[in-house]
């Protein structure tokens, strides 16, 4: 058996155990960490500060970008971050043996279907040390194992702070196993080849990481590849309300996957809007369809990839549309099914978007940048998904669970039930309580 | 472009127009099916001989089982069973439009979590024409287009029946392209690879068929590829339910895959109820391990692949075990999550077990046959999943569903929620209200 097939199975076992473990033992690992990662302060800042000598040299050889290099530095602020971390996320309500149904199929046969573990993760990530624990909080919380593997220039930070948590698993009497850290890009392919062994694949990080990680697995991802969100404009926008969700969804944070990429003027609004947005976005590259040029030359023109483009900068993509219909074709044609907006004072026309854009978000009058676990207030996010399946949009800890079915009898067989003259089943639903 | 992949094109659209049509339409398509059907009956029962006639060659030339030629068979009655089929999912609750979470992010800003389709689906059946419509049926109500791809020797059939329910949906005004049927084996293999353009596949037949699509596609699959259920008789078990809950399990439909395919026995009661099993499951093939056959001499002996088999026949497996550690011990080894059943009188041991074992459906004192949708009260069943990722056990028309998020502003913008000083969320939960 390979290594990390081995491990995979160990992480199983693991996760069995953490499964049934009680709430109190899971949060109490987790208050521990928050403990020892504060009194192992020192320790962990020197595991850091040979990552950072490392990336240095990779920073210098072009190997690793500076922002990367940013995200690598563990200071004591950061440490402290990561212990609050840990208390809140103890903090939040168990995930596990919630009942969202209780039905009596018959008198005395009672089904309950009831929240439990997922069982292994693999999680991969990127430079910064600190998701390694962000997510090993969330699994063990959730009583699931996960298989870590960060960005090699991270590793004797991930693996420092790794160990802490296997520490205070082990001193709960839970098992350290529930945490492991891969080594190598070789054990991340022989990972993604485990479906069997290994329930879904949490990737943190780029989307170039993301769509390389599908590519390669049959293993389920909660992820998403692409965020490219529109805010639509409409005729009866409030200008004053359109130039500040344009600009808060595109200049808050550019680099988010919930930014704002292509703005979609209705043609009846555009000549008052464009010059707002031009002065209302400074420093921003601005590139415009031929229509919007039409109206303001000094935009960049725009090419039919822009449409596409996920900037992470301040640059945004302008095109002016004939009506709601023509935003709406754009959106199916362009979006990547993230979060999509209207701006509108129009109730029908807001209707119809909300009804119509398939997104995993779809939003009036508020900015793209509100799609986010912790703003919808989920206590944690473990990851924006743009799949169907599973989880759609930000996912929180009940992204990390499934559920069992619990039928409770006393003897009952499916044959008296069976068949013309068959006992009826009574199917009544009873309060799931908690 | 390939055909399959225009297809799959022309069925996002199709079902971005019907996942918007109202309840009304969506099930007038139903109703409208059911009596078209009834009406259709004599064209339905003369392309069902065509295939028949066909399939009589391929019975002939070894090509087709006996089985799977009588399950190809339509006749007066099984269409007035499809029509009530309609019918019946007419009548269910409308899974779209259902908000299950309501929050208010803040004063004016209400997030919204709705039921929405999961666009395209592909269901691949073998030779049971009526297949295409219940799924059909199950596809249109829940707002998804389908390609539908049966056995080659139910193609008449299928086509006959598919083409009736194309022509329903255009009478109500909706998009015949939701149902959409796939010729032979060269589209199914293009169609499994179009991972972004088909959502969800959901085989209906053996296991070899469903093991065969899983290893073929990176689209997720709804259904088991196996079920081997366990039950275990604990000391504490009442012998006479444990061996009407075995015979039951076994014999009540030995082909379903919640079948029961072995019998754990505790030690200390296996004397007492082997022989009782030996008298209670006449004309079954009871295949022992050395500890059973010590008891009884008469079992086949149990080879160590009987451990993992689904026999889909009446033939059982037998084992002795230590005790209820052994016992989970052996369904972690050879069990595959589909339902594992405990009978007992001891309210810990069951405690243990409905706790420890993580299976789709875990019981106590019920037969492993209640694993079933209709029996769980769901009124339809898509099928059984033993994934961990988006639904688990029987499913639904709810596992045919996503969620969108809505948010409703006034031009709220991100910025000024963030930072030190930012205003805070209110996240007030209000009632989901339908």
């Amino acid at each position: 058996m390979s290594t990390v097939r081995h491990m995979a199975r160990q992480a199983r076992a693991a996760s069995n155990l953490l499964g049934v473990a009680s709430a109190g033992a899971r949060d109490g690992v987790l208050r521990r960490a928050a403990a020892a990662l504060r009194s192992a302060c020192p320790e962990l800042l020197e595991a850091n500060a040979r990552d950072l000598d490392g990336a240095r040299a990779l920073l210098a050889a072009g190997e690793l970008d500076a922002s990367a290099f940013q995200r690598l530095k563990v200071d004591a602020a950061k440490v402290e971050e990561m212990a609050r971390g840990l208390e809140a996320v103890a903090g939040l309500r168990d995930p596990l043996g919630r009942v969202d149904l209780r039905r009596l199929l018959d008198e005395g046969l009672e089904l309950q279907r009831v929240s439990v573990p997922l069982g292994v993760l693999a999680v991969i990530f990127e430079s910064r040390p600190d998701a390694a624990v962000q997510i090993g909080a969330l699994a063990i919380k959730s009583g699931n194992a996960a298989l870590l593997k960060g960005g090699r220039e991270a590793a004797a930070s991930v693996r420092a702070l790794v160990d802490i948590l296997r520490r205070c698993l082990e001193e709960e009497g839970l098992p350290g196993d529930a945490l492991q850290v891969l080594q190598d890009r070789a054990d991340v392919d022989a990972l993604l080849a485990l479906d069997g062994d290994v329930d879904l694949v949490i990737p943190r990080g780029s989307s170039a990481l993301v769509r390389s990680i599908k590519a390669r697995t049959r293993i389920p991802v909660l992820g998403h590849a692409e965020g490219v969100c529109h805010l639509y404009i409409d005729a009866a926008a409030d200008p004053a309300m359109a130039v500040a969700l344009a600009r808060d969804g595109k200049l808050q944070y550019p680099a988010a996957c919930n930014a704002t990429e292509t703005v979609l003027l209705h043609r009846d609004c555009a000549p008052v809007i464009l010059p707002l947005l031009a002065r209302g976005l400074p420093g921003t590259e601005l590139r415009g369809c031929p229509r919007c040029r039409a109206l303001l030359p000094d935009l960049v023109p725009a090419s039919e990839a822009d449409w596409d483009a996920e900037y992470g900068a301040p640059i945004l993509a302008l095109r002016v549309v004939d009506d709601l219909d023509a935003a709406l074709a754009h959106i199916r044609a362009h979006g990547s099914a993230h979060t999509e907006a209207i701006v509108t004072e129009d109730p029908d026309a807001a209707a119809r978007f909300l009804r119509e854009v398939d997104a995993a978000g779809v939003y009036h009058n508020a900015s793209t940048r509100f799609a986010d676990g912790y703003r919808y207030g989920f206590g944690a996010e473990v990851g924006i998904s743009t799949s169907r399946i599973h989880a759609r949009g930000p996912v929180g800890i009940e992204g990390l669970v499934t559920v069992k079915y619990l039928l409770r009898g006393h003897g009952q067989i499916v044959a008296d039930y069976a068949g013309p003259g068959g006992r009826p089943f009574l199917h009544r639903d009873l309060s799931p309580g908690t």
